[in-house]
């Protein structure tokens, strides 16, 4: 493992999408989101993705000049095209908008089609909830687990997002459809040990807890086993229709990457509507002591309310810097320096 | 078990409704509400529930007579105090608000507060799919779960519906936080059997799929372990927000029934403002043929969307009637029968 601090990672990430051609100013807020997904422990979709979202812009499957067009405006509901920008900025670009429509119309849903990968999805319900706000959203993705009592991969693993404002930390709950991540089967596999808890079939359809097995079966267990098979099809369903855009099985047609082309939803409310910021504070406060003060399954481990071990590990990243692959840390490095080498030669959209 | 048919069933509760107050047009709507769920295989919020209902009447704790008031209307976002009315008829009452304000909007958010429980939440969904529109509605309860990391009960069961239009069957989620519902533990446990998975921890905080011990320490597992923990955190901390209501601490705090005073959002979008109905059937269609072609874990059981059970339920139940428990049906017999002894004294509310 590399040992490397919030401004060194964040830096290097820079230089790699200013390499691959992002503009400045974007490359910079990539870097930023990729950094502090990484800070706050979902390592997976900060830096480990950075060599991906490099390869996807070089074979065209993302636009880096892109930039969302709208498709419908009516009122507090807006649907808008991607144009296969890149997801994390389409996605902030569709929050920001949804602040802005919610900020007149008390609540908006934007819906965002011919998108890519928005990453950490819980980047959007940090975002909206610092500045106030509450978020419903979710992302399909391509198909990567089989509904339940099916064997073959028909479903996204689509990641749900909720989050509301609180001073002492937003409350935000980001979870995707299956118990665990593909990154968790393979990093409890390289470690020689089992998960916690059963993850998925093995290729005889029994239910274990080693992770090899089931990555060999690619029969990833959805949470709650029938119930997160059914959220992950109703988050299709819904992402498709209230965007207008492609379902899973369209994303499969495709056959480009993880991501490319899918369909994003937006709900954003504005709580100074209702009862007003000393109101809001009141409930989520309540809501937040009321599971902390559980009496805890392990001495000294009290309950946590969603996102509190977000905050925690981002306090600790801050202070004292993250863990990262070497072979990944290397990876970035070598994305970034090409663009020092090149760095003397002039450049059209530096600036 | 009594085998008794939908109309039997329907006329029978609704007598046992008119018997306890409820307005004869009420009675009507709130008896085949319960009807359906029965007929649909959610019995345990079908006619398990009618005594309970009434016990809840007759204590004061639910008001037959009071109508929702509103507290905002801010465009699409509106707020309203349900006023401790029958719960089943303030949750179609907002369904029904949200489809006439989504009708002009294109969006709705109605949020409705001190109201009651509202039975199967999936009615919602299937009454705002039958008629076209989009319906993601959640409500917050009682404690009666840890989270996750805690012994003692904490979260509400919160149901989380999600539903949307399809010709040939509306596509119609409808789960609890809960893997199991106590409903089901007790069914089991009187079967002398066991869970089909782990649903919960026993005393001493080991997991196990024996109903006895889950039902004993109170500790039944959220889906999705801290997955649903969280989500059921977030349901009720949203619940409360948007609706300026109780938050289940507070409802706990009021010790009287099920959801007395609850918090309930209904959010409906009506997808003729996108891209029109042929648009979303053709959506909807691949989403559930995609699903639907999976290849079965088990042979002759193809993998079900969700809703398809509850039609292929209801037809069942339709064709050939329900069973029922013997001892919940002489109650709601002896419920309505009382009311037939009492027909002959004139009454205000009989039309």
């Amino acid at each position: 493992m590399a040992h490397v601090s919030f401004s060194e990672l964040q830096q290097t990430i820079q230089q790699a999408f200013l390499q691959a051609g992002v503009p400045p100013a974007d490359a910079a807020v990539c870097a930023r989101i990729h950094t502090e997904s990484t800070a706050d422990g979902v390592t997976s979709h900060g830096i480990n993705r950075v060599p991906r979202f490099v390869d996807y812009v070089r074979r065209g499957w993302v636009d880096v000049n892109a930039k969302p067009e709208p498709v419908k405006q009516l009122g507090a509901l807006e649907v808008w095209d991607g144009r296969r920008a890149p997801g994390v900025l389409n996605a902030l670009w569709a929050t920001e908008r949804g602040i802005e429509v919610a900020s007149e119309q008390g609540i908006a849903l934007i819906g965002l089609r011919n998108t890519n990968h928005w990453m950490r999805g819980g980047s959007y319900g940090w975002h909206a909830a610092s500045k106030g706000f509450v978020l419903i959203a979710w992302t399909n993705t391509e198909s990567c687990m089989p509904a339940w009592g099916g064997k073959d991969p028909r479903l996204g693993n689509n990641p749900f997002i909720m989050a509301a404002p609180r001073e002492g930390g937003p409350v935000v709950l980001d979870m995707a459809m299956s118990q665990y991540s593909y990154g968790k089967l393979q990093v409890t596999r390289l470690k020689g040990e089992r998960l916690p808890f059963p993850g998925g079939f093995d290729g005889e359809g029994r239910l274990t807890d080693e992770p090899g097995p089931i990555e060999e079966s690619q029969r990833i267990l959805p949470m709650g086993m029938w119930k997160g098979s059914g959220f992950a099809v109703m988050l299709d369903l819904l992402a498709a229709v209230l965007s207008e855009g492609l379902p899973t099985n369209g994303i499969d047609a495709l056959q480009q990457g993880s991501c490319v082309g899918c369909s994003q939803i937006f709900i954003v409310v504005d709580p100074r509507k209702l009862g007003g910021a000393s109101a809001v504070q009141g409930i989520a406060d309540s809501v937040v002591d009321y599971v902390n003060a559980s009496v805890p399954n392990e001495a000294g481990r009290p309950a946590d309310y969603p996102g509190e071990g977000a905050i925690r590990r981002r306090e600790r990243s801050m202070r004292a810097g993250m863990d990262v692959d070497d072979g990944v840390w290397a990876e970035v490095q070598a994305l970034a320096a090409d663009h020092l080498v090149s760095d003397t030669q002039p450049k059209e959209d530096d600036e």
